[in-house]
């Protein structure tokens, strides 16, 4: 007999093979689409995001979800975990109209595509009236799901559930001044550190090599995902079994390649770590955008820019680039790749600066969205704010309000968690190595099993089973706690800039 | 107010949509998915196919598209076709189970891994049962459609619509001993010609240069299409605007790549070139397999293996590779390209003996289908027919019976329009060289766009509005006709081998 799980099941999966469609629909995009490709791809898109919208909000959905929890009342089980998403999926989704959520994700197509060519013809005007369309759609949305606070909660939930500005605007505050601070301290002793042996010749062949090889080195399963080339990197999955990266190289700065590609691996293995029982239902991969930022920050950070770690792999380093590398000592390279200075670019900034990045987005997506400043407008904000926060003006509209995907692409109220995603990584480490003993003489030793492993055991194979902040709470036997992360810059850079 | 025509054409959109989505996870599957993905990527192709034919089978379709049929009787019209096409469509799929459909699906998708994996290993048991499963469903297919004379009958309208097994045997018996006594006539003198050339040194990159320049130069539009590496190269794709075709590079084997990526620029071009009022609809696209295989060869034999052609395209060639060609003229190359041999690769053939590896072909697909030999011995048919009609017995089954990646996608009736489209290609340059004039001086000077767009207006403009035939008889001022393409072969091979 079939019962209200199994069908719940079966529905559940045929919504995920066609959202995993359209995610490839997405990837080919960004990866190898010809021009000609874009406007009918935008169809596609939009094709398939109506039909999955069409399934997951079947009139029957909502009775079949009770009588599933009533067949599944334990939450702790994976049967009790998929009632729960799909309750809460089914609660949200139901209150979005229909061609809302198709015009949605057709501009969301057809604006990403805009910004590929603003942006690398610095053509702010072309890409305006995208961003006004996705901003607008957001409001639309926003007022759908309805809000007690502020308009920016039911997007930032749709990433992060269970927060909201509020909550992000108190954790900014209490990291905010002594962010800046650290700042301050280490901009008096600037003339400490270069990052010119960064800047040398890398040939792009080079860099592909190094960073499938340090990649395959840390745990990402090159049997299950790949690596390709976007103008603006991510890491997008089509099955537990198949979780690709993309990246970008830069001839003369040889970071954006290797820790975004560090960066995406961390993402790659989360996804690639969900148990097996979970594919193909909305339980698998990360349990929440900050929790996956968590992992993608902790390989890029907490392992990549590791004192030990470089003891590992500096010696390919070098081998891979002994023009530029090969009279560079390990020290006046970890120096290099761990100096902080104020600068444009979000993914490419220090440790440090980081967050200030992310606070900017943050307070630019709440005016906009409330209305405060209009599209037209933008463009002088956002440079007026990194002239207050980083005493930095970008020189062109492309290095500055152009400079991320996201908004191209829909993707509002996302910016918090990766700034939540910081704070995690912090307690995470500690938290791991209270159980597996001190990292760093493993790092060295280029034995990355033991963490992974442990990531693995703890976060990774419970895919989305449990609200993040129950899954956080478990593994840190605490609340998230922002003083780890500040404890733990403070203690490394100021070692580097004798503070 | 909504017409019946507004709604099917809104449908028509919808299911185009979804089955663009599933080419492009096909093109995926072939070109750059990772082997851990396999199994997901059946699962997504079948969800897209069943929902697919579930919109395509619709109850409320019957009675739409009758509606829609009164409201554009006009067939010469595109919304009269459409409305034809929709008819056809409606009223083949409706007979097959949306089970069977599925099945069949997802069945394709993994016998097209097993066969990747398996012709890599030389490992004919693991294929079996693969192709066991789809010439199973291809018989449930059959006996689904319905047929009059031959189960084959029904398979083989799916690709060249009105043409019979019957016919197929006709148009073999009216080639065949000439082809035959051609064969004979030129091994004996074999020694007038070797390839020995093109078997030099060709590295990748310069085949991949060379490949691009010329598809670029007969007019494949690059800015709506791509080149990319796969096993078994194929055209494909997404909208008019996003066609791509797929080669493989053999180092010493240059007509692997450069006549595989003419022959799909060919297909390419075709796709490019339907009307853009038609796109996202299913009268975009060729008007049947065999029509659109006139056009793959046309480009690739009456344009790439014409003498002329080379006078204009060799010194790029010898520029691109000055190690194995800068001393060879183009006459001995023209010889070359040109060189008669029974083969055991079909893709690799030349075009006298092509022909007979589809006759194989089409008479295994027979012997299958009708249950005459099992799987077990159809190695073992194929390597007799090979030494029966060409004289060669193929060393293994990769080369063998394994050579093809049709089977193992589940097209089966689909061989006998690569036949079809040999003579057509014959018959349309003919006409069109009666209207534009000789072509030889225009190949010699570079200059493609008089027969381009002839072919364009005359054909390629009106993707499938027409029924083939229809089409054909309105091009060729006549029936299909085997004649003109013997005399082709006898004159143009007579010449090279003095006969």
């Amino acid at each position: 007999m079939t019962t209200a799980l199994d069908t719940l099941k079966s529905n559940a999966r045929e919504i995920h093979n066609i959202a995993m469609a359209a995610q490839l629909l997405q990837w080919d995009q960004e990866t190898y689409m010809p021009n000609g490709g874009a406007a009918a791809r935008a169809e596609q898109v939009a094709t398939l995001s109506k039909i999955a919208h069409e399934k997951a909000t079947a009139p029957e959905s909502d009775a079949l979800i009770s009588a599933a929890a009533s067949e599944a009342p334990d939450l702790s089980t994976d049967d009790g975990a998929l009632v729960r998403v799909a309750r809460r999926n089914y609660d949200r989704i139901k209150k979005i109209p229909v061609e809302l959520a198709t015009e949605m994700q057709k501009a969301a197509s057809l604006g990403q595509h805009a910004w590929i060519k603003a942006r690398k013809d610095n053509d702010y005007e072309s890409f305006k009236p995208f961003l006004a369309q996705n901003f607008e759609f957001k409001r639309q949305e926003a007022e759908a799901l309805g809000y007690e606070d502020s308009i920016y909660d039911p997007l930032l939930d749709e990433f992060e559930a269970g927060m909201t500005a509020a909550d992000v605007n108190t954790m900014f505050g209490s990291i905010k001044d002594d962010l800046i601070d650290l700042v301050a301290e280490i901009s008096k002793k600037a003339a400490m550190s270069s990052d010119e042996i960064l800047r040398r010749d890398y040939a792009e062949a080079g860099q592909a090599h190094y960073s499938h090889w340090v990649c395959e080195k840390i745990g990402y399963d090159f049997n299950r995902g790949r690596i390709d080339k976007v103008a603006h990197p991510f890491c997008i999955n089509f099955s537990i079994n198949d979780v690709r990266i993309t990246t970008r190289y830069m001839n003369n700065w040889l970071p954006s390649a290797l820790f975004g590609t560090m960066h995406e691996a961390g993402h790659g293995m989360y996804e690639q770590g969900s148990a097996q029982s979970l594919e193909g239902l909305p339980i698998a991969g990360g349990a929440s955008l900050g929790v996956h930022e968590s992992q993608s920050r902790l390989w890029e950070n907490l392992v990549g820019r590791n004192r030990s770690f470089w003891d590992f792999a500096y010696p390919e380093l070098q081998r891979t680039f002994p023009d530029a590398l090969g009279n560079v000592d390990v020290d006046a390279y970890y120096r290099a790749i761990n100096k902080v200075t104020p600068s444009l670019i979000r993914v490419e900034a220090d440790e440090v600066t980081y967050n200030l990045h992310i606070l900017i987005r943050f307070e630019m997506e709440q005016l906009l969205l409330n209305g405060d400043i209009t599209v037209d407008e933008a463009p002088k904000v956002w440079n007026d704010k990194y002239e207050k926060y980083l005493g930095i003006t970008p020189p062109t509209d492309a290095d500055g309000i152009m400079q991320d995907v996201h908004w191209s692409a829909g993707l509002i109220g996302y910016f918090p968690t990766y700034s939540i995603g910081n704070l995690l990584s912090v307690q995470i480490l500690e938290k791991a190595v209270g159980d597996i003993g001190d990292v760093n003489p493993m790092f060295a030793a280029g034995n990355f099993n033991p963490l992974l492993s442990w990531l693995q055991d703890n976060i990774y194979v419970h895919g989305s089973k449990f609200m993040p902040k129950d899954l956080m709470h478990s593994v840190l036997d605490g609340p998230m706690d922002a003083r780890p992360y500040m404890a733990y810059l403070k203690q490394k850079f100021g070692a580097l800039y004798d503070l």
